[in-house]
């Protein structure tokens, strides 16, 4: 049986405490036997010769090279400033999803997306076509999907799954019990 | 000289009038040569019979075959439901980068993310270690790029651009003065 990396993907690595996040999501996937591969492990040294523009695009560069040598993700889709997901995740879910990559998610919030869009919109109006939509004129999707209907169909066609918990506020960028279960459900997938 | 298909990624698919900005769009790329394509007439007509939720997998399986068939995208960044890019146009820029298409993005906010994000969520903190953080204690990225640094770095790295103007509110998701100027760069780019 071939081990397989797993790129942890999620807005966690904006926490101050990141990499100790990062070690428990590690320490959890290797006891699902996967390796955990942890986004801000993967920094090359920052170097302070480069302009702020340049660092950041050497750290973009970096995790294109990571994904490509990770085998599925695990990402976290607890919404992060709005009700989706957070787009640099959603950026690495497309990613690994054109390379073929099993996508397994998890999130934190288990309200339905249209809750969690009317609790960040205010107001919902319906059209005279019946269609629901926000205070900016935005239809807010119909598909009793989690989120995005580009992010839930990517994991579905991948073989992957969407796991929610709720958390309380305090842990909702920190709690793993979402995690965990994720883990629990890649690894039946990948190494059997 | 062939002929390119442009993938034209946005939230203006969420609009009422989202067929008219797709056949504007269309007509823009025209005039410079290239063939857009608009998420919003690639549907396939929606069957009665399916789910919600198959219904809306059934639009992403076939936006990624149309993706697989396009040469290259120019993506909306206006923010959508907070400080930064539409998540479905998040996936589908890393979907392209992935198949090593170019990205050309366009937004019509021209404020930097982080007087976005300091609009958005209000008080901005500074850590101990001199970082910026948002009221949930995220990081507040200081790389200077128009949006989170894995869309900043796969247009870049891609060979696309970032075309940024201001749009009246109004205007929002319908001005596309920005779009104009990001079809002629990417033509200018496919078609030499």
């Amino acid at each position: 049986m071939m081990t397989k990396r797993i790129y942890l993907a999620g807005p966690e690595v904006f926490l101050a405490n990141a990499r100790d996040i990062g070690a428990r999501k590690r320490a959890i996937c290797e006891r699902h036997g996967l390796i955990g591969v942890f986004p801000g492990d993967e920094e090359d040294p920052c170097d302070p010769a480069l302009s702020p523009a340049e660092q950041g695009l050497a750290i973009s560069r970096a995790m294109e090279r990571v994904m490509r040598r990770c085998d599925a993700m695990i990402v976290n889709l607890t919404p992060f400033r709005g009700p989706s997901a957070d787009v640099g995740s959603a950026y690495e879910m497309g990613f690994m999803r054109a390379l073929g990559r099993p996508l397994f998610a998890y999130s934190n919030d288990s309200r339905s997306f249209p809750d969690r869009i009317a609790s960040f919109c205010g107001a919902v109006r319906i059209r005279t076509t019946g269609e629901h939509e926000d205070a900016d004129g935005m239809a807010i999707e119909p598909f009793a999907l989690h989120d995005n209907l580009m992010l839930a169909g990517g994991i579905i066609a991948s073989g992957g799954c969407v796991i929610v918990e709720t958390a309380r506020d305090t842990e909702r960028y920190t709690s793993l019990a979402a995690f965990e279960r994720c883990a629990a459900q890649a690894a039946a997938a990948l190494l059997r």
